[in-house]
């Protein structure tokens, strides 16, 4: 039920996206429902899922107002439903989701993978495939935060078919909890995070396996590890369902990421190999340059 | 000269280690001024370069109390003689170094690779390779600070030739400037280091390379470059001349560690390839656990 008992007051904002509901109340459901709630941009934020313990733990946080493990009845009541499972789940469950959904309710999703998601959508108007690039590498509504979306860019990608008002209300909800949206196909959204998010991820647990077999042969390896090797593991802590599933969602962009990834390998190593100083200079004079100019992540 | 006008009093400290030149006032030998200053455990820090101008600022900083571009004339008035330049210049510059310093004063560098300069040293007794694992992307003396190896890890690399004295006067040197000593065989050293860090300088500049090319073809890349992105590219803005140094000095074992990553990337890509959701999700797996065993960094 909307909570009546307003301090600041602020109306107009009081029911801006009516019922919404999040399908999974994790990390990214968990912050969004926060968000929402602490920004007063729902008439009622309903958290949907299986497990009965982890719903009353969302509430308990703040981060949906009411909890339902029937999600037909759950999503069927809301004008906005998001979609924060994995992203298996999303692509097993859209058909049904759709089915469910009340005319004329905005269905987004926030999967790291978009191509295989909006195909499952198969071309309904009123589903708008979208990505917050936010995160952490904690899970679970334990680590969620109302602010987790501020100075984020929250991608969207609509096709052909999609409804022009579903994509304006997605993109306003992003916009409301705090994140920058920009519009990209699923195809060119898919290509650029194989690089920026789904090949760091693979190299961080490469890396993180391959100094676990040093460690093997030399027991004091640890002592030796300091800023740069914190940096290059932390993400390795990630959880492993979901970025399976990102590697089978996203199987070709993930390859060409990493076989491109393995072309600069390859440049440093027979730089190195060859005792090459003025091209093993050159390649970390490259990188740093790359670096420069990117500008500030 | 010594400053006579202490205010705390500490007069066993205030000579301990006598006069201690430093070979090179950038990030590294800067901090060791610094950190010798504040906590008086210098008679005199001599800085000495190439550089009058960044010597200057060395002094105004605070990480030198005189400095001078006469390096025999610098280094033959120390007790302890600390080399903060480049691999290859310590390499260049080591046997003259032992030749000017006064009898019985003890040489330490601070280089990332070990192997090759304790060879350049040819069984000096009062030489001892030394390592801090400490640093930053950023160089030069105006990042240094004298707090930079607190909780940090300081290799010590003695051989069979090495006086015991020295190695004590270094171990202390080091412990009293905030760090945890740890001594082991310049080769384990080299091991374990192109692991821990040379590798992970490898990577970040070899991605980022990548991301620049995909930028090429997507030029909105950088809007979704995330947390996990600027993790895995900090360092890739380190100095070129300083990677090239130590991929030359250590190249055997910088392959070895190349060669054992791509081992584990091998093993995610045919995984990836062959669409094997188990073998992919145990790859993550795997890199979570070993990233929970190493411990915090």
């Amino acid at each position: 039920m909307p909570n009546k008992s307003s301090v600041t007051g602020e109306p107009h904002f009081e029911s801006r996206f009516g019922t919404v509901a999040i399908l999974g109340v994790g990390l990214i459901g968990g912050s969004l429902g926060m968000a929402l709630k602490a920004r007063r941009l729902a008439h009622r934020v309903v958290g949907v899922g299986r497990d009965p313990a982890r719903l009353e733990k969302a509430v308990a946080l703040g981060a949906a107002d009411a909890v339902t493990t029937d999600w037909p009845e759950g999503l069927g009541q809301a004008d906005v439903v998001v979609l924060c499972t994995t992203v298996s789940h999303i692509l097993a469950s859209l058909p049904d989701v759709l089915a469910v959904v009340k005319p004329g309710a905005v269905v987004t999703d926030v999967g790291s993978t978009k191509s295989a998601i909006v195909r499952q959508a198969a071309g309904a108007p009123h589903f708008v495939g979208s990505h917050p690039m936010a995160g952490s590498e904690k899970g679970g509504v334990e680590a969620a935060t109302p602010t987790l979306f501020q100075e984020a860019t929250w991608a969207l990608t609509p096709t052909d078919t999609t409804d022009p008002e579903a994509l304006e209300r997605i993109r306003m909800l992003a916009q409301e909890v705090g994140a920058s949206t920009r519009v990209f196909t699923p195809e060119a959204h898919d290509a650029m995070v194989a690089v920026t998010s789904h090949l760091p991820h693979v190299m961080a647990s490469a890396f993180m396996r391959h100094a676990a077999r040093t460690r093997e042969t030399y027991p004091d390896t640890p002592s030796l590890s300091a800023g740069s090797f914190a940096d290059m593991t932390r993400i390795a802590a990630s959880s492993p369902d979901i970025w399976r599933d990102v590697c089978l969602s996203n199987r070709d962009a993930v390859l060409d990421a990493l076989s491109g990834f393995r072309a600069d390998l390859d440049v440093l190593e027979a730089a190195v190999d060859a005792g090459d100083a003025a091209a093993i200079e050159a390649f970390f004079a490259e990188g740093a340059q790359a670096k420069r100019d990117w500008g500030s992540v």
